[in-house]
């Protein structure tokens, strides 16, 4: 007979199996799989899914968690691990399968008609399946924590243990900051000539620039690969098995790098992971805001930094003639340039970024609470966009049907990369708090003891301990905005001579 | 309340789509994966295919079906489904779960011993597992049909229906009309240069003169893809994603031509299947030997034939220089040359190949009825091979060692792919005398009507009709060699002007 925690451990690695099936059933999906397959994969998934959620449901498993949850002959480790679970498992339960299929299905319905709506720049098209989905979603809410906030529960979903009372001030913060200094910025007069980026890279030279600088980050190509998507993301099963993905446009050479930065830091963190433990939910990432730390710290901490470039800027300079003359300092400008007259989020820099979330933030608040209406959508959002970019859409195409979350019905999403812009300046700088040689080892191409840190305080950790235990221990307080602040405030104060 | 038939068609629909997915991880493995996932994938395997299991050995599948294999109601199709749902869940619920980890695992431990045995040319490292892979197929046979000879049952299961009495007349036959021929071949003294067969070809080129190729006899690109593999084969998951692989040689450049003919055949079969019953048994492949039918029939009748080159050999001709002078029937003795001092089965002629898959039939027919010890197997192999094509191997790698399938446990396997030659030699030559302008219409390039009448009379019936319904049904005939030895004693006589 085996002990509840080995059987409740084997029950876990089965579903960690399945759940890694899906990651790569829809990799191929993105990546290789023939066009005409897409109905069949859609049954295939369908079916891995409903056998997982079946799991996930189980009676037995369900007793398992309930007989361990207080087990005090249980060490850190193991009641983590059955912490973890507990949550999943009370969340699939709590959620009828109905409301469960009905999202399904209505998000499917709401990508169809977001794609065209957004093709028509109509809003009003989406309007109706989007109010399906908010409602569906507070239904969802109301299953799981009716005495919550329906939207507490679902940026619970997202970041676990978040909520409203303790975003609002940060948020308020980095409001108070960044207005008036992307204000500063949106008055600079010394913006030199940034034709440059523009010139012509094929998407050949772009590849193996970006492969050498990835596998210079630590990345493990042995545990994963690289391959050319049309939306890129970081997928896979599991540690062994982390794929990489990005985009070529050959008049824009600084997309595919910063992607592929920005993905290897995703992938290191998987990667990273405790290989004893990677079939038990313990050694997960943490939280969607704690994955985005590690993508944005390698993305803007590290990758738009000067010493970073020190190492590598040569390797461009060898591969572009264009570059060849041009100074760092020059490149630099180039890798940080600030265009506050931006309407779309994902090409946002790093200092409007945190505005474009806070405005959707604010939005999905109102819309959970019932002080707007979604009819009222574009109106608000137009409106905010004016307030704090100075910038008004011209049409909804590139204002409020821009993003594809709201048409899966993802509510509650948006905050995890500001989250995660947050945390990866409290990381970068607690670890270089405590090896201030990071920078000049990066300057000569050496990622550790950068790498080694992350590994230790993150990586490793995987959800052993929650966000904020995390958070604490790694950077020595919870989350807190001002290392975020004080490192654009630097930066973008220097670069542009304010 | 869904009917029960309703119900049945679910749960197999459900089968189907866990089949898909291990085709699916099973390709990724082959073609994609990271080299450090093995481990991981290995879990998501076992995984899925224990799910599927019990799935398949359900007591309420196995009630359904129960109710249903006397059902008059049933029309022919469904009656079919049945017939075939009843064979897979009869074997999975007769072999106890023990039964298969121990050859599951057994499996594993003989393939890595039959690497290290073939790496020392030494059979006897791979003799002590060998005997324990037979035992325990012999307990699985018993298992499954404790009054059949244990040969009877393993070829059944490749080859519903195939047992030694239908086998050995046939086999005599082949060697009757085969050894005889194969001597004139061997004595024959007007075999010409063929240096050029090695001259060099880049992979890109091979892979483009293919791709043109492999659309042309109706592959669907839409529902497929080609890849390369270290072992080609066709994969993947049902009838909208059917995967061909293969392997440039740049001084062997038909072989990669050949191999993506020979897929192409399995994968025309493959998209070629029932669309709107794809997730039921019903709508599968008939056989093994049926399926190699496919690719034999357009490797060798079709794709070793004046016919096709006279359309295609064009192509080839401006894809490589060194064809350019060369007459088409130089060409066409090339593609057809025998040599019968070759060792190896895989890379064997069409001629010679039948009696490496008889010799193989004869020793595993004596292992398992227990006339010749594992010890014994190389004595016998060698005796073998010089009374059928008058070489002895100098060693046990390209003698006894040289296949794969013994190490995974799997015997009764090899007969199929002469099955295969004979079936593809009867389909063609029934097309052919139903539709006799496939011969110029090949010539010209245009596929149809052979393409259609493989469609309607094997493709589409899939497995509705048992293998002799089927072949009866398209040839006017059961299984008979004459075919066969019809078209090799006229296309060698010719050849090598016997």
């Amino acid at each position: 007979m085996p002990t509840p925690y080995t059987e409740l451990s084997q029950r876990l690695a089965d579903l960690t199996a399945l759940e890694e099936v899906v990651g790569i059933l829809s990799w191929d999906q993105e990546i290789v799989m023939p066009s005409g397959a897409a109905e069949a994969r859609g049954r295939q998934l369908a079916t891995v899914q409903v056998i997982a959620h079946e799991r996930l449901t189980h009676p037995r498993l369900a007793a398992l968690l309930d007989g361990l949850q207080h087990d005090a002959a249980l060490d850190a480790t193991q009641a983590a691990n059955v912490r973890e679970a507990q949550r999943d498992v009370r969340k699939a339960t709590r959620v009828p399968s109905a409301l469960v299929r009905a999202q399904g299905e209505t998000a499917v319905r709401g990508h169809e008609v977001w794609v065209g709506a957004r093709k028509n720049k109509n809003f009003q098209e989406f309007a109706p399946v989007l109010g399906e989905l908010v409602e569906l979603a507070k239904q969802r809410a109301a299953a799981i924590a009716p005495d919550m906030p329906a939207y507490d529960v679902l940026l619970d979903d997202y970041e676990p243990g978040m909520t409203m009372a303790r975003l609002d001030p940060v948020f308020a913060r980095l409001k108070e900051v960044l207005l008036p200094l992307i204000a500063q910025v949106r008055a600079a007069q010394n913006v030199p000539d940034m034709a440059w980026l523009g010139q012509h890279a094929s998407a050949e030279t772009q590849r193996q620039v970006g492969e050498n600088i990835v596998r210079a980050m630590g990345y493990d190509f042995t545990r994963g690969r690289l391959d050319t998507a049309v939306h890129p993301f970081c997928g896979g099963a599991g540690p062994t098995d982390v794929r990489i993905t990005t985009r070529y446009n050959e008049h824009a050479f600084l997309g595919s790098l910063t992607g592929m930065i920005h993905e290897t830091g995703h992938a290191l963190y998987e990667q990273g992971r405790d290989l004893v433990l990677a079939d038990q939910p313990v050694s997960r990432p943490r939280s969607m805001g704690i994955h985005e730390s590690q993508s944005l710290l390698w993305e803007k901490q590290v990758g738009q930094g000067a010493a970073f470039w020190q190492a590598h800027y040569p390797k461009l300079q060898q591969a572009y003639s264009f570059l060849r003359e041009k100074p760092l300092g020059e490149f630099l400008f180039g890798v940080n340039y600030v265009n506050p007259r931006n309407f779309i989020r994902v090409s946002a820099d790093e200092l409007t970024y945190p505005l474009h979330v806070i405005l959707r933030y604010e939005i999905e608040r109102e819309l959970f609470s019932g002080r707007l209406a979604v009819h009222d959508l574009p109106a608000a959002w137009n409106e905010r966009m004016q307030g704090y970019l100075g910038i008004t859409p011209p049409d909804d195409a590139v204002g409020v049907l821009q993003d594809v979350h709201w048409s899966g019905g993802a509510f509650g999403y948006f905050p995890c990369y500001t989250l995660g812009a947050l945390y990866a300046a409290q990381f970068y700088q607690a670890a270089v708090a405590q090896h201030p040689e990071i920078p000049a080892n990066l300057a000569h191409g050496a990622v550790e003891p950068l790498l080694g840190w992350l590994r230790r305080n993150i990586h490793q950790v995987g959800s052993r301990l929650e966000t904020d235990a995390l958070v604490t221990a790694a950077t020595g307080r919870t989350l807190d905005p001002e290392a975020f602040l004080r490192y654009v405030t630097a930066k973008y104060t220097a670069l542009y001579q304010l």
